[in-house]
């Protein structure tokens, strides 16, 4: 079968790993979020992407779910000492990653070109795409004022609240043609547990993409990143709440509303079962928390029969 | 004593540290060979500069003369992972200099006030200045063709006879204010212990520094890199052979000829004080030879004190 999956971090990166674990190595491409990337000391940095690529090369870091496991931070001490901050925490064989990235789209290669050559280094062989090739910077609205996604994010700890969310440079953004070839492609098309404002928000943003994923036929299922009321990681919980969604399986189905036809819950979130069928959508009920190795498996195989079971209806 | 020093790298940094262990903080200016700069994986490169600096701040790794001490090498294994050369060993902490230095420079600073703020941060009080914020680069001729100074540096391990030296870039360099200040101020001017073909002789091309130095009337003293015939460290005395140059004491002295009015020595080439003194210059045979800290501080307060004595004739 073969699938289409949009993922943003760490949550995104969970999924994606079970899914490669279960399908043919061709099978499965993952459409990641950029609008989280950004620039710091010249060098280009991809939170997302790294993430699923360090997580499909079995490279990540099992205590963060972001960075290399067994990453030493000689660079960024030394950067800190020259009097640079160091609040985002680079590790040093994080850094090659960056490091070339930089120099590559520098050279002229399109984000897309770098990324598969990065991925193919590591040994990946999971199809990984950019959701655009373009730069485009989530912007958001707090009483702070307009923070870049990171200053949000890693520099002050998420604890402003979230009034409003801006994707600058979107409107410039082009589908790449590898992206338009995989969803168009895909027998299924999952919407991986992320954050669905911040992380598969800009993805859906992307203009056409709404369009594209109407002229497939494939079946199109999301993950509720929302469990118990919470998000299972980052802050996607408290954004939802202070941008006005309710925090729950059903608050996040009604935002892919005519986006997918299944929607995946967990257990502890089975009564909402009937609020998410009244939004037109199949519902499965299962362990849908990723604790580890086998959790992503599990999921990814049920996941994958789900989206089966639409196929034939 | 207000002291200007001409560095290359590792040579010169050893006498340069044993000048900052003598002088006041305020007296010592060391200006640095920037031909063997160079770009890889879009970082900027400036290992004579670094070496320096490195010595200077107590940081330098004192097994090879270059790099940091206990440096690790995480970033490097995973560039050589994406599939990158490897053959130039930049250790982490190492990289955070580059990267710094780069998206200093990309920002429009000049070399020279990129390198003052990298010194600054290692909390370096000695003025450390690069010959030129031009780019100049060496270019070796050799059997293999022409070859960049790394190149036949790092990489192929000095292995090339050098037919030829091209200082591509020098025509266009020009003396920095700082530099001219620092020559024109000094009370002593010396001429450490680096290759006089590679190291020394792109100082002495920029143009308008043979002028600049025959303005001044401080004492001149260069230090003998060749001793007993050989190198104390890297490819001059092969460099010079090939070049067609006598490869002793004298035959660095022929070099400078014109340039300066005293020449150091070590014991095993005393009877080379006839040849160099033919020259026109004085001459001091003494230790030359830097095995440790002592060794460097003494050297350089006998050089100093050979200064003193050339001021008073």
């Amino acid at each position: 079968m073969k699938v289409a999956a949009f993922a943003g971090g760490v949550g995104g990166a969970k999924l994606a790993g079970g899914l490669q674990a279960t399908l043919a190595p061709t099978d499965l491409c993952v459409v990641v979020n950029t609008a989280d990337d950004f620039d710091i000391w010249g060098l280009r940095v991809c939170p997302d992407l790294d993430t699923v690529m360090y997580a499909l090369a079995a490279l990540a870091n099992p205590e963060t779910g972001w960075g290399i496991k067994d990453d030493s931070f000689g660079a960024l001490g030394m950067i800190s000492t020259y009097g640079e901050e160091d609040w985002f925490r680079l590790g040093d064989k994080d850094l090659a990653t960056h490091i070339l990235r930089t120099h590559r789209l520098r050279a002229g290669m399109r984000l897309t070109e770098v990324t598969a050559g990065l991925a193919d280094g590591l040994g990946v062989r999971t199809t990984l795409l950019p959701m655009c090739d373009e730069r485009v910077s989530t912007m958001l609205k707090t009483r702070a004022g307009l923070l870049d996604f990171q200053e949000y994010f890693a520099r002050r700890g998420q604890k402003d609240e979230v009034l409003g969310v801006e994707l600058c440079g979107i409107d410039n953004a082009r589908i790449p043609a590898e992206v338009s070839k995989a969803i168009a492609g895909a027998e299924a098309i999952i919407f991986c547990p992320s954050n669905p404002v911040v992380s598969l928000g800009p993805i859906l943003a992307v203009p056409g993409m709404h369009e594209l994923l109407a002229g497939s036929s494939a079946p199109k299922i999301a993950v509720s990143p929302i469990v118990g009321g919470r998000a299972l990681k980052g802050p996607a919980d408290k954004m939802l709440r202070s941008l006005g969604h309710e925090v729950s399986a059903t608050g996040v189905a009604r935002m892919y509303s005519g986006l997918v036809n299944g929607f995946v819950v967990d257990q502890v979130d089975r009564e909402e079962q009937v609020s998410i069928s009244a939004l037109g959508m199949h519902v499965l009920v299962t362990d849908a928390v990723m604790r580890n190795e086998t959790d992503r498996e599990r999921l990814a195989r049920e996941v994958l029969r789900f989206c089966s079971g639409l196929e034939t209806r």
